[in-house]
């Protein structure tokens, strides 16, 4: 893999200018119950609160911003039926150009809606007939499209990395900090700041337990690829991570750890009863995975990147509620 | 009531010195739907994210740090079966000294568990053969406890007041704000801050329909009576202003205004699905009333105090995601 080029924190601090005053500057927010709990004291970055409610946007709006004059005027396509399709369509629409989305034919309306909502043109494929990146690669080449992947881009990592970043500069070095994995995009990106930024910082990656590729392929030293995970963790069912963010996450960070979809559960409980946080299942991983090893923080500093809180209504309610059967 | 001495705005300064360090300085917050729904730019004061969940901690820790050295070794009293039991259950562990909680005896488990796990020492009392205010004057006889009332005293108001300062300090002058109003603890301090830091802000008191007290009492001149109002705004079911609020109100405040029930649940929807927070139907009072008035602000700076965020998920779930019978 020598012949990539991977991202730098240069990268990072560059992506931090171009997205002052479009990203929301995320509040870092503390919980006594927390840090009770761990015997430490926690700092939670809340990417829910970013714009279209991710860190998502940060890439996006990082990558759309590197465009050149033809590329903004043919515009950008993406494919996903989650946070990254809000985040393109939205950035698409600050900056002035258009956005095609490739969802599938049965995404969630009200996440169709979204995107829509956000000026983007949605293209729906079949999901079990059709092949969704060949789609995008085919619309980009038809209409010379710019295709924005959702993590394995250099500008995307970047983008993504601006959130770690916002966190170490406004509560300093931390002894630990946790962070969701799915492609790789926000813990790589988090991996460039934590090493420029604290770098005696302990840096874990957190996956679903169902879907423990990252930790395969961190042990292992080579991108496992696995079957699409039974998780609630939506934003997290990614198969492999990418041919950039892997190198990052093997040189950078100290080990990728798991939790259950039942300890996802409990730590969107606690976000909405002590934090009064929506957080959605994916954004609870990293905290998840801190209450599993409480003791070994005491008395030390620890961040945890809530990545996002885009979750359903009636979702939300059947996870954490559930209706007792009669 | 001309013998009442009314606490001012260097009180509110007094308090927030008292409470730095003690009390998150809560973020205030921004949504572009809220800006476009509205036409103009809202600032959302969080005090959701406050301390136990809602603004009363300000004023409880504020009051109780004035104690003198015998009232703190005798304790503090309180009476109430929501946020004001809990904040002064808080304040009074975080100062070291004794607190007793008066408190139905048929409140909610969830509360009084909260109570007791701050600390407070709860008696409990029968809400329908049983005077709650009798029972804590007597406990404060005996006892030597120091009474404090969920709105109606000086120090209470001025910690409510350095919520409103916080978010004049943070964004600077406002073309409007508006407060949910109860008793009048937190419309009365946001008002004494509202005065000297910007002046020309116009300042509005939100109540719930079904309670409108408070609009009674400001049109008339005269502090008026009513039942304990039926509404899911269960912080606002005060049956009158205070002697120490009302005046305050009557001299600072530009209007009060109402809000249903049904437009409680829709702010709370979009709290949840735009902003990712959690409210309590109280404290959407001040954003459903700034939605009902939306062409007034077209092009202005508004501000809006989301109180606090207590609310039981399965309360919660029954509110926004009605189970439909069959």
């Amino acid at each position: 893999m020598s012949f990539l080029t991977l991202p730098t924190y240069e990268d990072v601090a560059a992506a931090a200018r171009t997205l002052d005053g479009h990203a929301h500057r995320t509040p870092v927010l503390s919980s006594r119950t927390a840090n009770e709990e761990l015997g430490a004291e926690l700092f939670f970055k809340c990417e829910n609160l970013q714009r279209m409610g991710a860190f998502k946007f940060r890439g996006a709006f990082n990558a759309l911003s590197r465009f050149t004059e033809s590329q903004r005027r043919a515009g950008v396509v993406a494919f996903s039926s989650g946070n990254h399709a809000q985040a393109i369509a939205l950035a698409a629409r600050l900056l002035g150009m258009p956005a095609t989305i490739v969802m599938p034919r049965d995404a969630p309306a009200a996440k169709v809606a979204a995107t829509q909502g956000y000026g983007g043109q949605v293209v729906f494929y079949d999901r079990y007939t059709e092949d969704r990146e060949q789609i995008g690669r085919d619309l980009a080449e038809r209409h010379g499209f710019t295709l924005i992947p959702p993590y394995d881009h250099p500008h995307v990592i970047a983008g993504q990395g601006t959130a770690a970043k916002e966190l170490f500069d406004e509560v300093g070095p931390l002894d630990a900090l946790f962070v969701c994995l799915g492609g790789g995009g926000l813990l790589a990106g988090s991996a460039l700041a934590t090493r420029a930024l604290a770098p005696a910082c302990k840096l874990y990656g957190v996956e679903p337990e169902a879907g423990n590729d990252g930790q395969q392929s961190f042990r292992s030293g080579a991108i496992v690829h696995i079957d699409t995970p039974q998780t609630i963790a939506d934003g997290a069912q990614t198969q492999h991570l990418g041919q950039i963010t892997f190198p990052i996450i093997r040189r950078d960070v100290d080990d990728i750890l798991t939790a259950s979809d039942a300890e996802l559960v409990e730590a969107m409980r606690f976000f909405f009863t002590r934090m009064k946080l929506v957080v959605e299942p994916t954004g609870c991983l990293g905290f998840a995975a801190a209450r599993g090893m409480k003791d070994r923080w005491r008395g030390l500093r620890v961040g945890v990147l809530i990545s996002g809180g885009n979750v359903d209504l009636p979702r939300f309610a059947e996870l954490l509620a559930p209706r007792v059967s009669t």
